[in-house]
């Protein structure tokens, strides 16, 4: 019988990647993709279509309006950044972070695992490219498993739940080179924090800068629509 | 300047009574209700009387559909366990436990805490009454305010998130006692699994059995509306 197991899928080309390992696992995979609010409502659309192409078991959006309890500019009308350099991009906290929302994903993903019976829990965080982003450090994910272990029925009962960052400490070209051995379709991933109604990626804002290097830095064509 | 703090406020007995002791400190009160699709919508009026009441800064209801994640008879539709003993309730993982529900709420707390700048996180819960609920346990509030001051920019510039659970080690009739010193009208509050359509407590179910056995024990007049 197939193992399990939830896939925080978000539509961009890290959380595809994840899926792709995790399936190349013969894990059986849930996706649950958080319709946070997020200005980028492309996004539902990718993650729906990744899940698809992938082979996932099952795909849930579930809605939490965290634009309103405010603080970010993917979720407020507050300009997103652009043409900044890795350098910028890696030192400290941009604006583009929003408040506890990793903490918020994988609290929801616990949950979501004790009713599936799933014990692992993937998702595509990274600490080369996102240093600056407390909830993307290998620190919180560790403090995290153990808080869920001791939150959940599952934890206390022995079935303990691991949370898989498979991309922890790739670059976004090995990232890159490791989806497209798995037959990952990066077109249909939308990383963009300011795509058109087209859902074509600007090609400006921090998540473009660093996929346009990525696919430059692994040699790979780059098949994403830019405005 | 008033020290801002969140509350999570349920509409419950117990969540009252923390709102009281925060206002009694001083603190300006940002109350927080997670309309989790539970069954028993009356907790979110019920909370709407209480923050007004006691005289909460704001209130947020802030809505997220754990009832699609199923795994509970207070979101699906399964009984309410009914007539139960103290002892019995407080023994092993009822089927009123949410998956993850503390985490949960906790997780959101801590995003809209970040963005107020509160450093305070309040909430109700109480390991006497429902020492069967993992998520309710000073070892899983520990673990969680370390977790979260890894997953915010507050926590890790500094400004450290505090949880405070100060019912933890109260009884029922404590907890009553306190709240009636600082005047919190227990008749706005509703703790029922399983109100009728006007909001009158079944008096059966492990909420209601607790409740009744603490004013009793408390020697104070019960003020809840049953059916």
């Amino acid at each position: 019988m197939p193992t399990p197991a939830v896939i925080l899928l978000s539509g961009g080309l890290d959380s595809a990647t994840v899926l792709a390992i995790a399936r190349a696992q013969g894990l059986e995979c849930h996706c649950l993709t958080i319709d946070y609010a997020q200005r980028h409502r492309a996004e539902l659309d990718a993650a729906r279509n990744v899940a698809h192409s992938l082979g996932a078991a099952s795909h849930k959006i579930l809605p939490i309006d965290l634009r309103s309890l405010g603080g970010s500019a993917l979720t407020d009308d507050i300009d997103v950044p652009k043409d900044r350099t890795g350098d910028q991009i890696a030192t400290g906290i941009p604006i583009t972070y929003v408040p506890a929302r990793n903490l918020v994903f994988l609290a929801i993903a616990t949950g979501y695992a004790e009713v599936l019976g799933a014990r692992g829990i993937h998702l595509g965080v990274n600490a080369v490219d996102y240093s600056g982003y407390p909830d993307c450090r290998p620190g919180f994910i560790q403090a995290f498993e153990a808080t869920a272990n001791l939150a959940t029925k599952a934890g206390v009962e022995g079935s303990k739940t691991t949370i898989h960052t498979p991309l922890m400490h790739l670059t976004k070209a090995d990232i890159i080179r490791r989806g497209v051995e798995l037959n990952v379709d990066y077109a249909l991933t939308l990383s963009c924090y300011d795509p058109d109604n087209q859902a074509r990626a600007c090609a400006h804002c921090d998540a473009c800068t660093l996929r346009r290097h990525g696919f430059k830095a692994a040699n790979l064509p780059d098949p994403t629509m830019y405005q």
